[in-house]
């Protein structure tokens, strides 16, 4: 038998696993080192009160047979998709619960959904990217059209005719680049997916960061986009649920291809391939939708926030160019003097210890800038912006 | 963009959907009735007070920032892949920890797992079997070899030298037909799929039931198994998991297939495709393997072995042929009278209010036998054991 032979198609080392050892290794030669870690995207902060006073009454009802719950439907609590449903609404998008999939987070998603597409499809992916984007597709065996970016565009590409694909890959809030598009730009790619055939993949991971007015928290405030998009949201970011686990999919019932829709494939998909998402995390996640729930969340998200303004006044006095950190928990700066990706990331972890991400690790058009996380503590993102404007003002 | 037309090929309605359509009329009928389910194999009672106990822990640290998890390891908590480990070291089976990963439950892990053996696999599924097995090959385009069983072999098929597969299913204990496989059955399998190449995919759900002391509880019990097996394991009914969700699965280090390691492929595909399992879930999960924990379920299951007596004892009084309920859940019985299977399925919802899984729905094999789930309340099982001996002994 063989295996998938795909695999022998992936790089050899995963960025983050890379960053990894290089930062064990410093800690081995310094173990007295205190590292400013503001790499990998992980929230630093716990869950709202609303959160966990809701996963405790969950857990309670799993323990009395009363109110014990076995399986859950495999697309998620009806509870849970109608309140996901009238989150929407509030920000004027109708649609219905059943086009609201409840999932075990966006990257888990991310995976799954290309069981919608079959075989031999072409996926169109914005670079800078994030990695699981590119290795999913390349396991999958498709056919991989790499868009680059850059400064000149702010990093946000627009469509460009003459160049096709099955299914294309928009995440704005961007990671790593924290660019966004906003509602013109955004209509640009809906209409040419439209005009094309294309399926939108929208990865909506980080709305909840998005400040401006114009710039839209979700792909169906476009005219159109339930003609061509699904959006793969997640309450990672949004709500600290990283180790939590908790997303949601909406599939319009519009979305149709070839005759099929894409809703039904994907309820299909969902009653063969899973039993449902956790009762007690589905319990927790609904919490977060609760008014004192969106309370405390903004709370935490301002956290974040205040923590991306001080590392953009760092930048800004040390007149560095950088996009992201307004709407976004990320901020994706030129390398200074020309540096590269890596060399800058060790210059930083050796000279001041701080931890970035090289922005080569989301494809090559990201060698030369490097991306923060703003997840970090305020102590630890305050010295690390300190010590940055200290180096780098030389 | 056409879209994986392999959904085409899908049977219209799922069993259970089928089921629970036929339920919902009868009740619209009769509103007053009152149904002894014992269809769906969803265990009715709660989670034990270790689980519960570890779960409310675990939710706390969550919402302390002191003792709050992120992401957690993609292949599962360091920690509950070292008890697992432990778990198999107990009945002799040695694993290091890197051979165990978590995962959200059997059946997520069943669709998921296909992705490491690439396009255009012939499976070989015996029959009657758990729909899913059939579906997940259905929408990844692999070519399926039905292999029939019947009563003659107890619906316990052996290998057949003439005909190969890539990848073989076997669940023992048995859903549905609650039948196992002894040491040196399985070992004929082992042996087979080790001179054909084959992997064989062990479902080990049902593991926990098994009373009989030549039945192995793992596939890695016989010699040769960790060359050619993956053995897929939940606590769905083990611990009452079924909505709270967690599984494991083994990919023995020794492995190998055209020179690529399956357990390096896992490793890979799990760290591009999710994000891991809940932390919350997972400590959970390590509260199942402690010594009170292992009693408590143990309590548990010897409710539904109770269950599965009475059912026994009211086929046997009735001279009707089956198979099951002694290491497993469930009980594959002989429809009476020639009936077919959905023929005595409406007869037994009809006569005496008691819903069942008509064995078709696994299989054509399975017409005219009839599954029961032991998972009901002792009770309800007691109730439909005497209604079905008074209607059957006519």
């Amino acid at each position: 038998m063989i295996p998938n032979t795909n695999y022998n198609n992936l790089k050899e080392s995963y960025l983050f696993y890379h960053i990894a050892q290089k930062t064990k290794l410093y800690l081995e030669e310094h173990p007295e080192a205190h590292l400013y870690r503001m790499g990998i995207g992980d929230v630093s902060l716990p869950l709202c009160g609303e959160v966990i006073k809701a996963l405790h009454k969950a857990v309670d009802d799993q323990g009395e047979k009363s109110r014990f719950h076995g399986y859950m439907p495999e697309c998620g609590d009806p509870e849970l998709r109608k309140i996901i449903a009238e989150y929407y609404k509030k920000r004027g998008v109708g649609l219905s619960q059943e086009e609201v999939f409840i999932s075990s987070g966006a990257s888990d998603e991310l995976g799954d959904i290309l069981d919608l597409f079959g075989r031999d499809k072409t996926v169109m992916i914005m670079e800078p990217a994030y990695p699981a984007y590119v290795d999913a597709n390349i396991i999958a065996g498709n056919k991989i059209i790499h868009i680059p970016s850059g400064e000149k565009e702010g990093f946000l590409p627009l469509p460009n005719e003459s160049v096709t694909a099955d299914v294309i890959y928009i995440c704005s809030p961007n990671n790593p680049t924290g660019a966004v598009f906003n509602y013109d730009k955004l209509k640009q790619w809906v209409d040419y997916a439209n005009r094309t055939d294309a399926v939108l993949l929208f990865d909506a991971a980080y709305e909840a960061f998005i400040e401006d007015e114009d710039v839209p928290h979700s792909i169906f405030e476009i005219e159109g986009a339930k003609n061509c998009a699904i959006e793969i949201c997640s309450l990672s970011k949004t709500a600290g649920f990283t180790g939590t686990r908790l997303g949601y999919t909406v599939i319009p019932g519009a979305l149709k291809r070839n005759g099929m829709s894409l809703n039904e494939m994907w309820i299909r998909n969902r009653t063969t391939k899973t039993n449902g998402v956790s009762y007690i995390i589905q319990k927790g996640g609904a919490a977060v939708f609760t008014e004192e729930g969106q309370r405390q969340i903004r709370e935490r998200i301002q956290v974040y926030k205040n923590n991306a303004k001080v590392l953009m006044d760092a930048l800004d006095q040390l007149g560095i160019w950088y996009c992201g950190g307004k709407n976004a928990p990320y901020i994706w700066m030129k390398c200074p003097n020309g540096m590269g990706s890596w060399e800058f990331f060790d210059y930083l972890l050796h000279e001041i210890q701080v931890v970035g991400t090289p922005g080569e690790g989301f494809g090559a058009c990201g060698e030369g800038y490097f991306r923060f996380s703003t997840f970090g503590s305020p102590e630890d993102t305050k010295e690390a912006a300190g010590r940055l404007v200290k180096l780098l003002a030389r």
